[in-house]
């Protein structure tokens, strides 16, 4: 299947965005530029008026907590844990994972997202299966808590998942490991963790240094932060171990990120409303660290919507640094594509150049958010919103255009996920 | 007229949302619940799976600077100004100034504000054009620069703004005076403008306190900081003084913001993204201090759209307070209604009860970002967009309806706006 995106604004990886033509062939981009005389498209998408981005990477987040949302917002930590979420969670079952991770996958397409990193579980089969109907890009992984009593089981589980779903669906489907995070997962389990990866290769997803608490308690636990105990136990000797927050980070925090290659992923909604802390963001990526971007799940943020993570991350960090050039709008575009494909693993996504997987949003630039357009990426980065999202690509194939989903029933979506909050939250 | 909106969900001023009925009779809402037998609407609207809320009240803004979106961002302030900004708002022309504003208008309505103070110029009766016929509500000023050659000349205008537009429009239009900021306007000029305000009964709205630098300097001219010595210059007197941003407060300026009963407007887009610093939110509002929402210019923000900025306000006082429980997703939607009406001296404005001015926003509850609906006040703080305004009603006409524009042609602001924005940026 060969389309044509005509006459469209492209975002290159240099930042300019100049009026040109997007070919892609089968699953990848095979031109930008003229069209060559021989390509002959089953579909031509008229870009006038569009901007073309790579699509988004949402590289944290736990997709079936969108039936959470609004659920418990406004409440202190382990009040919103204990009374609330985990009951919640503990009452889930197969249906509801399926039909959470729907929602999310709706949410996902129509703002743009095209890769996600999911931890959630059980029943991480529902999500791949969700990944595989819904055409999304997904790197899923079954969360392990180390001190539960079927731990080791857990763990098997984790591996099985792997072996049956990693590469399936023409490679959309990824798997990982992931030990939920260090105080979650005594060292003996995490050295369990680490031998299975790298029996299989299988790389890790982990939360790391969210909060002032996980530090102070490893340190009161083993009197080394996280990173530095966790390090020993050969968890990241895989390398390209995903960490997710990142929050509260020291020198040598950074200094075992870049020995392991480590990549950060960075929840600015959920950091914010869960009084988290801000991330060092700019003093990763001076350092040479990838941070890539996520929302974290529905529950504490309260959506999925990359766009206003991209806009968080460029607003955050200027404040927080009293400094206006902190995260430009390039950079933010960037940790929201480019450097959460690098994050994941995803060889030759979240580039808009040859030879590249063609994972593509078309967004409208018609209307106010978008007027004037002195300048596309600032605008894209500062004020539109993902109603502007027009035409979703993943892998070649279109799962919206114009709006129209290609691949989803929203209504069933809707009338389902409601169905299974009720059955969640009313117990 | 009368209009009957049936079986909606309702936000009433004490945070709780049922599903009931709202008729508006002329430019008022006459009851809410059963509808009256003798009521006989000529219009009815169908509430089924809509919210309605206050309409949002933008206590801050420079609307024709939409002009200059996206036009300088990643700069340092005094750059940005200098070198961007300044030169591009000479060259401004009547033209400009009213199809920025109408840019502003149209992007206003389509996301759910109704009311907006607006201080700017000149050619600020071209804005009151725009009010009269977007059918928004407007509290318009004449920026005023002390230090200027021709400030007194501005300062007359200003004065004769107010004599010839303050209560038009069925009162849409109210003017105030706006000495800009307290580093633009000595003191002598301060006390001009405040014997005038007094002489007319005109309420000021003025910046305060927006960056680090402005106190400095202000320590450094005066020995004191600006709220101090702009007190003493009589410019507070009169009342309900309007004081945009209010970043950097100590606790003698918030002992003068009582004594005065100046309303303090936040705008934490702007001061995030220019890197100003962030307002002590909490903290006045536990003072008793009136605290209001508002966007500030398009060109640092950079859009007009207060469900944005209502989620800023809720999520950044919590990550910079380390206290999830900061700024509810209540009290956000509070800041960008009640408070911003209070802040603005609009009498029976902001809350959705009877004999209230009918400034409504009907909400789309369809679709994934609203699914589901475990709280509905939550799920419009933390997770929709302004994609979901459908219809918007201010003094009891409809301006939008299912999304259909009643008062603006959006093709030709759209135009209009691009055509003088090349004007003033190709220079």
């Amino acid at each position: 299947m060969k389309t044509l995106i005509k006459n469209v604004n492209v975002l290159l990886p240099d930042g300019t965005t100049p009026l040109t033509n997007l070919c892609i062939d089968g699953d990848r981009i095979s031109h930008i530029g003229e069209v060559p005389d021989d390509f002959r498209p089953g579909h031509v998408l008229d870009g006038h008026d569009m901007l073309a981005t790579p699509g988004f990477v949402n590289a944290h987040t736990h997709a079936s907590m969108t039936l959470l949302r609004s659920y418990a917002d406004d409440m202190e930590l382990m009040d919103w844990l204990n009374k609330m979420i985990w009951p919640a969670e503990a009452r889930m079952n197969r249906e509801d994972i399926y039909w959470g991770a729907m929602l999310a996958a709706l949410e996902m397409i129509q703002t743009g997202t095209t890769s996600f990193a999911d931890m959630y579980g059980p029943w991480m089969d529902a999500v791949a299966e969700v990944v595989s109907d819904s055409g999304l890009r997904g790197v899923l992984s079954r969360g392990l808590i180390g001190v539960a009593p079927d731990a080791e089981e857990k763990l098997a589980e984790g591996v099985s998942f792997y072996r049956d779903f990693h590469g399936m669906a023409n490679d959309r489907i990824h798997v990982m490991l992931s030990p939920h995070a260090p105080y979650t997962c005594p060292p003996d389990y995490m050295k369990k963790v680490a031998a299975a990866a790298q029996k299989d290769g299988i790389k890790i997803h982990i939360h790391m240094h969210e909060t002032k608490t996980e530090i102070n308690d490893s340190l009161k636990a083993y009197g080394r932060r996280p990173f530095a105990w966790v390090s020993e136990t050969g968890l990241f000797d895989g390398g390209a171990t995903v960490a997710a927050h990142c929050v509260h980070m020291d020198d040598e925090d950074i200094v075992i990120m870049q020995k392991y290659d480590i990549r950060a992923v960075h929840n600015p909604g959920s950091n914010m409303k869960l009084a988290s802390g801000v991330a060092p963001v700019p003093k990763m990526l001076s350092e040479g660290i990838c941070v890539a971007l996520g929302t974290d799940g529905a529950s504490s943020n309260n959506n999925m919507d990359m766009l206003e993570e991209m806009a968080l991350s460029a607003i955050l960090h200027k404040v927080d640094a009293y400094d206006p050039l902190a995260v430009p709008a390039l950079t933010s575009v960037k940790l929201a594509t480019e450097y959460g494909a690098k994050a994941l693993s995803l060889a030759d996504v979240g580039r808009l150049e040859v030879g590249a997987k063609a994972d593509i949003v078309l967004f409208s630039m018609k209307g106010s958010k978008w007027t004037p357009r002195n300048n596309l990426v600032s605008l894209l980065a500062y004020s539109a919103n993902s109603s502007s999202v027009d035409t979703v690509i993943v892998d070649g194939s279109i799962l919206m255009e114009h709006k129209e989903l290609k691949t989803l029933d929203e209504e069933r979506i809707l009338f389902e996920a409601q169905r299974s909050a009720r059955h969640l939250t009313n117990a």
